[in-house]
This record gives structure tokens, C-alpha cells and sequence, in this order.
């Protein structure tokens, strides 16, 4: 690499213009390997990368990312740069000219945009694909193998430096990126491109972000899948507030930390020492979590200055779910849950201590958890006609890596909260997201099965632009600033991350010209629209998501929950599980039983959809 | 599983006669696995548990360890049990019986022991082997996937429970375990071998451990190697000795802590800000690490009630490291090798910040300490004639687990203390064992190379029996208490968890009658040896250790090498190390270069073996 660095400087300029370069280096590199392919052994990826080409600029060469394919850009001394294509499948000065094995997988791969419309339609014909086994089973096999070869594991990044260091693996508290920063000292905040300021955080909100009047998930989604977005993802999403946004306090996975607690002591706090079950008390004939004034180990996000009664205060998993009385109506019916798993273990193992009933009970759940969230939850998510299915054992012996660390840009990206409604309507009475604030008494008002009902009756807003609701403002503009504190590269950076085709202008993103005239004024450049900015503001697609942001938090997704230990092949047996009954339980599990077989005057239509025919 | 309980416990009681059984289920195996070969499709691993039998006994019959092939065994109630052999290749009600696929594995396959004696001799047909790449990078990339897949990973158990649980793998203060506690309430310590005590630690010390004489190792292994041993598995063996035996502070891998220290406070407080630079002092005309106490942020393990002069306090990567001055010398050349590496570095990126010369100093550091232990130390070690490469891409795409636990079994395991003879010779002088506690002086009387010679020159002891120093006493009698604490399994569960062939008596184990009448009159029965008494009573074999040492050792030593973040595919390439300049430091990096490139006046004789004609 370096080592022909003083003859690369003689080599003649390549000039940078990114329009039509992409597409020149695609035509020049389809011939270039097909003359390969027959003159010579193929070039394999491990090779050295060929001496590089050298370009001057008046700043940090690689703030105009000039690395294609995935390569990485590294400055020397007078204002040059060189190309490391090592393992991209790619060589050249800018990795530009595939090696044949990539050309050809590049030649018979299907682009992803036309994947996600195959997999999103031809309802028939997946029909048909879902009942055959063994094609199902290899379809899944190339879900999760895929998904899971898209994130780097172990992670290379995170936010502190721009370059490849120890911290990234070593140092947990921070979460892991898939991009590294953009480097301090380029000319634009997004690297070469765009205008020398971002734009104004409020004047950004109010063009595309605010909702004018509430648009509905086009997909009929309800609120109860909102609910469960923000309840499930909490687990892994526990950014240190106090000390920045590129910390963490989680564990990294679906450590089911929403429901036992994070810490060893809060576990100890939430558990009842009676045949493995959780503390809870009685209101009303129901099994409620326990007040926080009984759980005094216990520290839950109660505000200091509103005047909440004891009764309105719960000991949870999760300090964040005294927030909402959705995630409360959650965190009870999973307490429920593990108890009635608890009964059921001990049924076949009366001998077991509380500790024995407790632990196994805790990896049912977590094999619960993963198992909704893949078949109902992501499956509604993705609007995939392949039936996705949990079936750990599909990946075991191959390349798949059982271990997992949580994206910054992931957090980012699951901010959803254009899903939030302005009102939820139960039994008759409008509440508006600030009346349920730290609010559990719509619950005990009505019952708690009325306002599960509710959840599902109600349509959640379409996860798209203008469509935040007024009242989230600070969520929102917090987020916007935060990825700006975390130098987050650009859309379109995620895009060829993740194997999209990039934006190639702002009508081409929004497919709507106002929208795109406004952000175009805006940003200037298309390569300057930041990651959330254009997650949000791209045009619907057929997922509840638009399609960066589900092929980007796909493969985020699929891998923290495949790569969950109780999915390894050590772990995937049924005495990990308390025998054949306890496995079942996992493998039988459902969003609909899980509701069901915890509500206390029955359930109707438990969905993620609100009922047909819902105005 | 259990739900065919019912029905077998109405079958035939299935009687245990541990001598004999094995090898009729093995020819029963054979016959019943050729058979299935003919007769009907393989019978796959994924394949439901038959139906069990069942038992009776008084206790846990858990405690019998029934199951074989590492089934899980599952007790029930009524003292029943199950056997679960998902997984394993074997099925039958005591997981068996081969499958085809692991029939023909075994028949294929030659024996752990064989296999170690072919490759630790035919010395004429390894010097041919290791000159044709492409078998030696075939032989390599096996020994990579062989040891791997010996390491459960994610890992399976901690010291807290007998079965798993979450916290084995969210929870890393725990060091792992390759096989779960002895089940308590249990007729003995061992579960229903031996007797029901194990026998006076006092005595065994006495029967077992104590050296009468000073044996030396056969191998000409030197002190230089035994504080290579030393100074390099402290990074990863970090007990948290105030809070017991099965917890760890440290991160699970090599993660050079031991150099730059283990947390970023600490990682701080040893930098020097200038050009990526450790901290350092001259001493003599010789670069130094700094006092204790001009580095206050820093804790050393300097006893408070011995009166040390603050120039003999030294501040350290790792507290443990004030202890003795090899491994202090250990810790100075470390130090150098950073230092020139940042002086490297800095050579072809002037323009470098001091953060971006420390992060990527430490990571070529990190891969010169994996590359000097697999091709030196290993490679002594193991005395095999394959020549052992670091080549991590060679499991790139692989099965392999980028993800790495420390085992507290191999924490117990790396006790290596016979290796340490009583008294050094530095120039004329002997010096005692105690003489060198907490005490630099030998150092700084004698000169730093002076004290690496006689390191060099200085025979080690024997890691056998009947050699521990009388004044590692406390340090030995610890360790077999803590095992006991820990209720480690017998050294025979060990030899089948690691595929080893069990020891089948007291004589079979040590190859000395006196010796096997010791053991046999304190432990009963050959089923009932401890771990660690088992690891050091084997008969010595062609490697520095015995054995059952290197063999269970090794899986945990290759598995934490390779498994580093270095040696993943988005980590091994030039970039990472500043360019192919960085990258070629440590593909050539050696034991002698290191020692050679950081001495003063010159090296000779550098090795892990005391030089030709030492007496």
C-alpha cells in the first residue's frame, strides 16, 4: 500500500466527479473482470491492494470519501490518500474494478430495492413458497446469513474516533457504529459536500417533520404495535444520558432487561423468591406490578416535580416505561407471562428452587420474546409476503456470529415517533399523549383489557414525514442534535453501506416536489442530507417503514435476535428450557397468546392491525 | 422428551456398571450406527430426544453424571432424570449411541493422543509439511477450527449455577465455565465418586505438590518463558479476588490491559500526550516506566506494611506487576516496543495527532503480542514439529467465533508455578524467591539486560508433581481451595468434556506407583480427582505440560488469540495499522526482535530455552 507511495505520486491525477463515475467504473469493471476470468487465476480478496493514485486537496482527502465498494480512505503527509480494498471484493486505486467472484455475485444478485418489492408482493406466489419446507427453510436461511454478513460483528467503530480502534470491541459502554464519524477539519460538516452550516434544527422540524394533520399508517397499523416497538426496543436502547449519545449502559442484545431489569440487583428487587416468580400485587381482582414504594431498591423515571400519588408509581423493569401507560400495559402482561411460565415449569418440576424456576422462566421468555417479535412484529413491520419464521437452528455451524452490539445509528433510527397518534380514544374519552404522561390511571379507569383494546382498535400515524406530532418536538430536535454531536455520516453513505442504491437527488428521495424543493434549499446536495433527516424523508414504500430505513434496520434487527445465546447450538435444546414443555412454550408462542392467556376478561382481535373495517 | 415420562418409567431399569459400559455401547454403537447406515436415512442431530429411561435413586441422580457424549442430563421427579442429546451426534437414552455422521467422525478421526504424539515428533516429516504452503496452511487452519469448536462460545455456564442461565452470557463478571458445577446435595463432593470428604489440603500439598528437588524442565525451557507465561495471562486472568473466584474484572481477551492497563482511567493516566507515547523516565541512561508517584491516578499491589522506597515503587499496566522484577522486565521492554512502534508510526504520518499514534500503536502491539505467543511461546510450549503460523485470515468466512470468555477452569489450569525455581543466579549473586518480592533492585544493580540474561540462562522447573516451591505453599493451597469453592467436576469430566480418553486408574494417570498409592489412598477412586490435582499428577509427556493440560489449555489459548478483534476480516488489513509499514511489524514480529530492539547493550541467546551446553 504505503510502501509505493513515492512512484503513486507520479501517477497521473484522478479526477473526482461523482455523477458519472460510479457508472464508468461499472461498465470498465464488468470488462475487466470478464477478461480476467479467462487470462488469469481470479484475483482473490486477500490480495495486497495495488499501488494507489494520489490526489491533492487543501484539506483531509478522505472528507470526500473517495473510497468506493466499502474500501478505506487513509490520508498521508501532503494531502494524500490511498484506498484500502482489503476483503471488499473489490481493487484498484478506489476499489472501483470488482474481482470476478464479485462481479458475478454482483451480476446474479438481485439489486435490493427489486428484493423488497419481490418480497413485499406476488402474494400467491409466496403462498405457495411458505408451504414447501425446504424452500422456506433455505429462504430463511439466506434471511438471517444475510442480514447478519451486513453488520460488522465484532464491530469495528464507535463515536469517538474516525479510524479502527481497540475501544470499539473492548470498551462496551459505547455503542458500536457502522459508519465511523465524518473526520474533524473538513470543509463541511458532511465531509466535502454541501453547505458549510446544517441547516437550523427548528426550521428543519417545521418543514419536515411537523405534522400538519395526522396521517394514518397506510399498512392499518394500531397503536398496540407502537407500544410494542417502544417497549421491546427499550431493553437495548439505554443510552447514559448524563454522560453523551455515544454511550450506553445496555448489554447489547435482547438481554430481556425491559422486564427482569438491567442490574443484578434490580433483578433481585423485581423477584417474589416464591417458585420463581415475580413480585406483583392484586388491584381491582387483577395481577398488577408491585407500587415503587414496595420495591425500594428499584429507580424508575418519575419526574421530581409532578405530583404523582403513590398508587400511580410502579416498580418496572425498564426506569423509562413509568412514561406511558402503554408500557405499562406491557410490563404487566409480560409479569403476567413469566408467572404463568413459572406455574407451568413447576407443574413438571415441583422440585426445582425458586432460583431454578426463575432462570429457566427468564430464557423461555427471552425465546418468547424473539419469537414475536420475528413472526408478528417484524413480519407486520416488513409487510413481507415470505412467512418469517424463528428457527435458530437454520444457522448453526455456519459463519453466523452468536454475538452482538448495539449501532448508534440504530438507536437514531428507531425513533418512530411519527407512529404516535395525537389522541387515544378508550371507552369513549380522548386522552392526548400529554394526558397519558406518567399517567397510569386511563388503566385503571377503564380496565386494563379495555385499554389493550383500545391499543388495538386505534391507528398509529405513518412513519414518514410531517407527521411528528407538536407535543414531541424535544424528542425530536434532540435526536436531530445528537447526530450532529455524533458527526454522522450521510444518507447516502448508510445507503451504500447497506448495498442501496443512493439518492441521486431530492425528488428521486421524497418523491414529492415541494418536500424536495425544501429540503434542496435546505441541505444544497443530495450527499449532504443527514441519516435521519433522509431515513424520514424518503417516499413510503410497501413496508411500514420506507425502504432505507428497513434495509438498514433489517439487518440490525435480524442479527440481535438471531444472534441471541439461547439461539446457539449449545443453548437451542429442550433441557436449557426445562424439557420438551418448556421449548414448546417458545416455539408455540404468539402476540395473540401472549395477550390472551394474561387478560382477564378475554381478548378480541390481538393484532398489529386494527380490526377490519376500523374507520 | 419428559412427555414420554410416563411410558418409561414403566420400562426396564437401565443398570450402571461404569466399567465396562462404555465399551459395549460403543461395539453396540458401531453395530447399531452400520446398520441405520443401510436400513434408513441418517438420523440427523436436530432429531427429538428418544424416549428416556429411568431410574432410581436416593439423590439428584444427576450426581451419577449418566449422560454421555456431553448430553445434558435433566433430573425430574421421583429422582427420574433425562438425557438431552441435541446436539451431540449421539442419541439413545444415554445419548450413546452414534449417529452415522459421528460414527464416522470417530472412526476417521485419530485419537486426541495419538494425534499430539504424531505431531510433537517425525521431526524429517514436519520439515518437509511446513515447507509446502498449501498443506501447512490446510494443517493450520484445522488446528484454528479444531480448537475453536472446543470452546463453547457464546459460553454456557458460570460458577453460580448447574445448569444454564442468562447470566452466563450478559453477565461477564463472570468467568466462564466449560462444565457446570457439581450439582449440590450430592452423596460427595465429586457427585457420587470418592469419598465423602475430599482429602486434607495440607496433606495433599505435602503428598503431591512439594518440591523435595528442584526438577528442571525437561525441555530446556528457561525463565524467560516462565514470565512470559506470567506477565501475558494476567491480562485475562483478573480475578475479583474481594468478591470470590468466579467473578473477573477483566474484559475476556487479549486486550493488552496488562501493558496499557484496564480501564480508560488508567489507559489515561500512562500516557505521555507526545506522539502516541507510554509515559516514561531514564534511569541510568535507559528509558524506564515512571514512579508510582508521579503517575498518582495509578494502583499498584504494593504492600502497605513493607517499607519500599518510593524509587522502587514503579506504576504499572497491570498491579499485580509490582510483585517481581521479571515481570517488571516484562513490562519496561513493552513499554520501548510501544514507544518505538509510536516512533514508526510517526515516520510515515507526521501529521498524526498523539491519539491516532496511541490507538494504532496499541492495536500493532496487540498483534505483535498474539503473533510472538502463537509462534513463540505456543510453539515452545506444545513442543510440536508442525510449525505453528499467525495467519488469521485463514478462518475468515469460517465457523469461527469472533467473540471470546475467559474460563475460570483455565484460570485454575494456568497455576504454572512449579515452572519457578528457587533461586536465580543474576551475575554471580543468588537471589531467593522472596528476595525478589516487590524489590526492582536486582534490576537496577545489575542493569536491565543483565536481568534479562539471567532469565534467559536460567533453567525453569518442571510443571509436574512434587515441585512447587515451599514458599508458594499459600499461592497452591489457594487454588485447590478455590476449586473446591467453585465445585469444579473431577479432572476425568474435564478429560471427556475435551475429548480426551479418561483416565482409568491411579497408575494410568501418573505413570508412578508411589505416587498413584498417595492419591488412591486419598481420593478412593480415580473418578474423584480434583482438577488441578489431576492436571499435575498425569505422567509428563513430549510437551512443556502434560497432557490433559496442553490439551484443554490449548482450545482456550487458540480460541483467545484468534477470536481477537484484530484477526477479524474488517480488522486484518493495512489500514488498521497505519498502512502495510504497521502491518509488516507484526507479521514479522518474534521474541527476539522484540528483546533485541529494546535492550541497550545488545541481546544474545534470546529464546524460551536456555541456551546449547547450559549445565
Amino acid at each position: 500500500m504505503s510502501t509505493t507511495k513515492a512512484e503513486s505520486m507520479t501517477r497521473p491525477e484522478w479526477r473526482r466527479d461523482d455523477g458519472d463515475t460510479k457508472l464508468v467504473f461499472g461498465v470498465a469493471g464488468v470488462i475487466l473482470a470478464a477478461s480476467f476470468l479467462f487470462m488469469r487465476s481470479p484475483v482473490t480478496e486477500t490480495q495486497l491492494p495495488e499501488p494507489q493514485i494520489v490526489t491533492t486537496y487543501d484539506y483531509d482527502p478522505c472528507c470526500g470519501y473517495p473510497c468506493q465498494n466499502q474500501g478505506i480512505c487513509m490520508a498521508w503527509p501532503g494531502n494524500n490518500y490511498t484506498c484500502d480494498c482489503t476483503g471488499t471484493g473489490y481493487y484498484g486505486d478506489h476499489c472501483e474494478i470488482p474481482t470476478w467472484p464479485a462481479w458475478l455475485a454482483k451480476k446474479i444478485k438481485p439489486d435490493p430495492e427489486s428484493l423488497h418489492n419481490f418480497l413485499t408482493s406476488n402474494g400467491w406466489l409466496w403462498a405457495i413458497l411458505n408451504r414447501i419446507p425446504f424452500i422456506h427453510k433455505k429462504l430463511m436461511t439466506y434471511v438471517y446469513l444475510s442480514r447478519g454478513d451486513m453488520v460488522d460483528s465484532p464491530p469495528t467503530y464507535e463515536s469517538d474516533h474516525s479510524y479502527i480502534t481497540l475501544n470499539a470491541y473492548f470498551n462496551e459502554s459505547y455503542y458500536a457504529r457502522a459508519l465511523p464519524p465524518v473526520p474533524e477539519h473538513c470543509p463541511t460538516p458532511m465531509g466535502d459536500k454541501g453547505f458549510k452550516e446544517l441547516p437550523d434544527v427548528d426550521l428543519l422540524i417545521k418543514k419536515v417533520f411537523m405534522r400538519k394533520e395526522f396521517i394514518p399508517e397506510p399498512h392499518e397499523t394500531n397503536v398496540l404495535f407502537q407500544y410494542y416497538a417502544q417497549h421491546f426496543t427499550h431493553q437495548f436502547f439505554r443510552t447514559d444520558l448524563k454522560k453523551g449519545p455515544q454511550l450506553t449502559k445496555g448489554t447489547g442484545g435482547v438481554d430481556v432487561s425491559n422486564i427482569y431489569g438491567l442490574t443484578e440487583n434490580d433483578r433481585q428487587a423485581l423477584r417474589s423468591r416464591v417458585n420463581g416468580k415475580l413480585r406483583t400485587q392484586v388491584i381491582n381482582g387483577e395481577e398488577f406490578p408491585p407500587y415503587l414504594k414496595d420495591v425500594p431498591d428499584i429507580t424508575m423515571d418519575y419526574p421530581p416535580n409532578v405530583p404523582i400519588p403513590e398508587n400511580g408509581k410502579f416498580a418496572l423493569g425498564h426506569p423509562f416505561f413509568a412514561l406511558l401507560p402503554g408500557l405499562f400495559a406491557y410490563a404487566t402482561i409480560w409479569v403476567r407471562e413469566h408467572n404463568r411460565v413459572c406455574d407451568e415449569l413447576f407443574k413438571i418440576h415441583p422440585d426445582w428452587s425458586d432460583e431454578q424456576l426463575y432462570q429457566t422462566a427468564r430464557l423461555i421468555i427471552t425465546g418468547e420474546v424473539i419469537k414475536i417479535t420475528i413472526e408478528d412484529y417484524v413480519q407486520h413491520l416488513s409487510q413481507y409476503k415470505l412467512r418469517l419464521s424463528f428457527e435458530p437452528d437454520l444457522v448453526h455451524g455456519t459463519r453466523f456470529q452468536y454475538h452482538n452490539r448495539i449501532h448508534v445509528e440504530f438507536n437514531h433510527l428507531y425513533h418512530w415517533h411519527p407512529l404516535i397518534p395525537d389522541t387515544l380514544e378508550i371507552n369513549g374519552t380522548n386522552y392526548g399523549i400529554m394526558d397519558m404522561a406518567y399517567n397510569t390511571l386511563p388503566i385503571f379507569k377503564h380496565g386494563l383489557d379495555e385499554f389493550i383494546h383500545s391499543m388495538v382498535n386505534s391507528r398509529a400515524g405513518a412513519l414518514t414525514n410531517r407527521n411528528h406530532a407538536h407535543v414531541l418536538y424535544p424528542v425530536l430536535k434532540n435526536v436531530i442534535e445528537s447526530g450532529r454531536k455524533l458527526r454522522f455520516q450521510g444518507i447516502n453513505a448508510y445507503k451504500k453501506r447497506f448495498g442501496l442504491r443512493p439518492f441521486t437527488s431530492f425528488e428521486d428521495m421524497t418523491g414529492d416536489k415541494e418536500l424536495a424543493a425544501d429540503l434542496e434549499s435546505l441541505y444544497g446536495d443530495i450527499e449532504a442530507v443527514e441519516f435521519y433527516v433522509g431515513l424520514l424523508a424518503e417516499r413510503p414504500g410497501p413496508s411500514v417503514t420506507p425502504l432505507t430505513m428497513v434495509n438498514t434496520g433489517g439487518p440490525w434487527s435480524v442479527k440481535g435476535l438471531i444472534a441471541n445465546p439461547i439461539c446457539s447450538p449449545k443453548y437451542w435444546k429442550p433441557s436449557t428450557f426445562g424439557g420438551e414443555e418448556g421449548m414448546n412454550i417458545i416455539k408455540t408462542a404468539s402476540l395473540e397468546k401472549l395477550f390472551c392467556l394474561n387478560m382477564k376478561s378475554g381478548c378480541k382481535n390481538i393484532a398489529f392491525t386494527v380490526p377490519e373495517g376500523t374507520p
